[in-house]
């Protein structure tokens, strides 16, 4: 006798037959006595169609009305969803964004959730009803209907079980679970039981693309435990919850990698108050993210300063900073798209010292040169050639003893 | 300076050069100075495509439901336009039906229009804003999602018309605008300039599909000037008003035919009281319509009763009767799918007697036998064999005057 809130990503709503198996395994909750609200995506694909229509119509599509224009994806599957419950004789209901009132801010293509009244859906429960909502959409204060961005309806679930107070938040997907790498490229990755709110920003921000990055902070934030699993399979996934309540406490729970950036060195900068400005204003005003930064300087009062952006802004950042070298009289730019960024992550290592020291001398005995270092309290990030990845991931995962034991 | 209500079918916004197209259309109202509202129809298939998407989803698909996905389809157009006029650097604004508070009874599938709430087009019009309403689409007092049914956007622009007491309301579709009779069948037919609301009441409902007839009444009721016209030229179409607006009073409008019935005949029924509801109910209560009914008495105290019903409900319906004979003692029962139903309409039938005796004779002139009669005060309707339809409109759009000059 729970609350449980479900939520389902595109691949598991892509065409009739997936919604019916989606049906199936809500029916199972609801017959188990709970009370289930469902947060649906839209069906696999279509959200780029509809970006892509918009496209074709227009230079540079109206965020208000490509939002009214993507909103459509996430209606249609909870409309599916929903009569096809109905067709097998249970209560329920379809609700959009504005009608579940998820009330955002009019950041349109990225609103923010301000609030959400739980009123309708706590009646639609009370009367033994499933409630099924669309995802990734909102409403503003104005009535405009918003969109929450990229993997919004991670966001949409994780929202709307803070605002019920619910017992979980199943995120169904196609993967069964987080691992402690990525099983494509390190055969020996175990999947991981249960993993705190931190462990998981970091795994999310660093590649392991499972869940929202916005939804783990906002789970994190009114503790709501958040269960990743198979739309596909009845196994239990991986556990999303409180630093404390994670029962087997690793020094390093994952091992990443990221291929997606790209990096940047400017040579023989001259080292002068003000010059990162310079150098990173242009960089921010192009809306590129910068991620890593070092800078070593020499003895002659000159500097080299490395940094990385997505490997998609590669070509438009070294323009940018071939204008900028000149304009500072940096003696060169050059770069190098073929990097990539393995990260161990683990809360256990706040109170373990000496996990750098294993990360560094893992890599050194394959010969792996380490190009740029970043820590934080529970991650430390080398970028390393790309070619090596796979080699770097699989000593790290058995030098942390993270190796499945078959 | 006028208000102006624009809507565009299915056929003009079939994709995404067509509704640049009705931009196009669009502006060129708007920069001579007019306010302008666009209420748009989903493009073209779409609401077929969505509704075999819930009969694949569904055995019977729930109406609330069907609804929520069938508004998707003028979402989609809405969003499209409004952001095409936007690229184009004016303003506009998409309305969805809750939006532009189009507020309906709770009708799922036909709803009907309650109130239209004008606060908001009203604030975007006097902005010189251009404002996009998706048609066909509602929401009803607890704020869940409704339609209005085939032909609804039509129904849409002319509630919203009133509601704005708009100059004019221009439906532009893919015919240049009402004609006395069918052109592919009487090539002789005039495109008629202008028509009384009660006469396109009948054209309507008689096989002239160019208008949803429960538009016409709403034009009516509240005397908005409908203008039919032609997305794809600059000419001028039909404009359908009060009747006494209309400039040149002919007796006989149009001659329209209708192939969508089928004839049933009961021979030899028992001439009792309550026979009728006998023959009726079972009918009625299987949802089939009955158009025409005529009843012709023996000498015998028996009587021979024959109606028509919709071909599509031919074979139900001859099944009923085939019961019902048995149970009520008639003889026999046969039916003719066969027929077609040729109408003359005209306002000025009312002050000139006969009309009914011109079209008899016409027919009988051609050796066309009338199978069954039925007459309004602007309508003269009678049942031949459907091999003479052809032959039957020209004639009589001959013997009315109607045909064109040259």
């Amino acid at each position: 006798m729970a609350l449980i809130v479900q939520k389902f990503g595109g691949t598991s709503v892509a065409d009739n037959q997936r919604i019916r198996n989606v049906a199936n395994r809500v029916l199972k909750a609801h017959d188990q006595g709970n009370d289930v609200v469902v947060i649906l995506s839209a069906m696999a694909g279509i959200t780029d169609r509809l970006i892509g229509l918009a496209n074709e119509a227009t230079k540079t599509p109206d965020p208000r009305e490509l939002d009214v224009l993507l909103a459509t994806g996430e209606q249609t599957t909870a409309a599916l969803l929903a009569m096809m419950l109905k067709d097998m004789g249970y209560k329920a209901q379809s609700l959009l964004g504005h009608q579940a009132e998820v009330v955002t801010d009019c950041e349109y293509g990225n609103a923010r959730i301000l609030e959400i009244g739980t009123d309708r859906i706590k009646r639609l429960l009370a009367d033994r009803s499933i409630v099924v909502v669309a995802g990734f959409q909102g409403v503003d204060i104005k009535g405009n209907i918003t969109t929450l961005g990229r993997g919004g309806s991670d966001t949409s679930a994780v929202a709307i079980a803070a605002a019920l107070n619910a017992d979980v938040c199943e995120i169904y997907t196609d993967v069964d679970g987080i691992y402690t790498a990525d099983p494509n490229i390190c055969p020996r990755a175990r999947k991981i039981k249960e993993i705190s709110y931190d462990e998981m920003l970091n795994m999310a921000s660093l590649g392991a693309k499972v869940l929202q990055i916005r939804s783990v902070g906002f789970a994190k934030k009114y503790n709501i435990p958040v269960h990743v699993r198979s739309s596909f399979s009845e196994e239990e996934g991986t556990m999303v919850v409180q630093e404390d309540s994670v029962m087997e406490q690793l020094v390093v729970s994952g091992v990443t990698h990221n291929l997606d950036e790209a990096r940047i060195t400017l040579k023989k900068v001259p080292d002068q108050p003000g010059i990162a400005a310079k150098i990173f204003s242009p960089i921010s005003e192009a809306g590129i993210l910068v991620d890593m930064i070092i800078q070593n300087t020499r003895a002659t009062g000159q500097t080299d300063l490395t940094f990385t952006v997505p490997k998609a802004d590669y070509k438009r950042a070294m323009e940018i900073q071939r204008q900028v070298a000149e304009k500072i009289g940096a003696e060169d730019v050059f770069g190098d798209p073929s990097i990539a960024k393995v990260s161990v992550i683990g809360v256990g290592m706040k109170n373990h010292s000496g996990v750098a020291s294993v990360m560094f001398n893992t890599l050194a005995r394959e010969n792996i040169n380490i190009i740029m270092i970043s820590t934080s309290e529970i991650r430390i990030s080398c970028v390393i050639e790309e070619k090596y990845t796979e080699l770097a991931v699989r000593v790290l995962h058995t030098a942390f003893g993270l190796d499945r034991e078959d």
